[in-house]
């Protein structure tokens, strides 16, 4: 777990029991439900939520993800999952990693992309990029 | 799998295998899962449907589960979700039975109690009942 | 909240945004996800765990669900999921309450009843009962 | 919906209303649930299937899922899925693509890269490879 200082917001994800399949780990649909649940709370962090923008009209609209799995999770896991952003002309992307609390192993390596819409169009996403500057160089 | 008559609606749902856990078995939420599926397919049928009862202000909210587990359901089955209706006062009650369709066994026996919201408040649902008609003595 | 002493266990759950559906609230079937963890995290306080009761091949079984859907969940909210248990024969039946932390107010009410499987067939959950003993009267 | 021919396999599922989120669209996660279906309805398809895998000992391990989001599908919608898969060395490569029924629209285009794993260790999945091996050039 080196490297910390590139990441921008971390959270912890206990494994529930509900989210493994019948090999007994973590099912992979399941990360991605622990990669939206980061960001929504990194945007909380930064004063802002995903009701909040949707009560605003704007859209946050996942338009690419990839995920490189690592190693798996299992029952009593804790899952610590750590991002840092980049700005990419409009679109935004997350880097995130999920690491095994115990073991400290890398579980799941993901870069998600997303554009911000309106009224069914993509925005520059000024005000996305208002919370987010404190972390966008 | 007698009495086959008391019942308004059937349709089949094969299992999924991220929906078994870790026992290899369809986890006990996604029985939910199946009934909410096999209701709104039932609405489907009758000519309605559950986005346009939205799209009206209409919510049809459910108050009360009671599920009997008799059996499991695994990789590879197909459950048979059969269901039928009754209106008591302003309460819409869906008996629902979950069969395995190789062996016959019941697999779930449930009773989803249900009442039409508008604007936050209870209705008679009458509207609803227009298109169950058929099936309320 | 009153009658807080009846309870022998309590933990608190974000909603996570992905458990909503299209109506803004949490979906019925994440409720049962809510009321097994707290199940199972309640079975880690008292110094056992699901992992460890199927390695030594005993398997709860949920026989019979009961949810009463007293008010919604929305974004942001936290569940506060209590429970307390009681042994009837050879049935573990767990009385849950699932509370908004922010309002108090009742958002589930629900009993479950379980039964510990060895080799396909019912016990008398001896050894789960010795962990509950300073819960069971 | 071009080029059909370089497809191996096509199912079709039916969005279910649970599987929508707050925006009543299908969730993005939901997808890689649709994805791992079809390829295991395509195992089923050759004579295979996930379930006899792990009781020979064999587990197909996702290693990289690569999904681009191309446009929404909604209530009452069908998927489309559709698969070809290469080999490329120990690795079995999934290209699917899901299509909205009603339009034709591409929905999601997804690259799924997965390894067969014997106590742990990669193996190079001749099995697998065996039952594929009409559409393995």
């Amino acid at each position: 777990m080196t490297e910390d200082n590139k990441y921008h917001f971390t959270i912890e994800i206990g494994v529930r029991d509900y989210e493994l399949d019948s090999e007994g780990i973590v099912n992979n649909a399941v990360y991605q439900h622990y990669l939206e649940h980061a960001r929504h709370q990194f945007l909380c962090k930064v004063g802002y939520s995903f009701a909040q923008m949707e009560a605003e009209g704007l859209t946050p609209v996942v338009s690419r993800v990839e995920i490189n799995y690592k190693s798996s999770l299992r029952s009593g896991d804790v899952a610590v999952c750590r991002l840092w952003i980049e700005r990419k002309g409009i679109r935004f992307v997350f880097h995130q990693d999920i690491y095994n609390k115990a073991t400290g192993a890398l579980a799941v390596q993901a870069i998600v992309t997303s554009v911000v819409v309106k009224n069914g169009w993509p925005t520059r996403g000024e005000q996305l990029a208002e919370f987010f500057k404190d972390y966008l160089s």
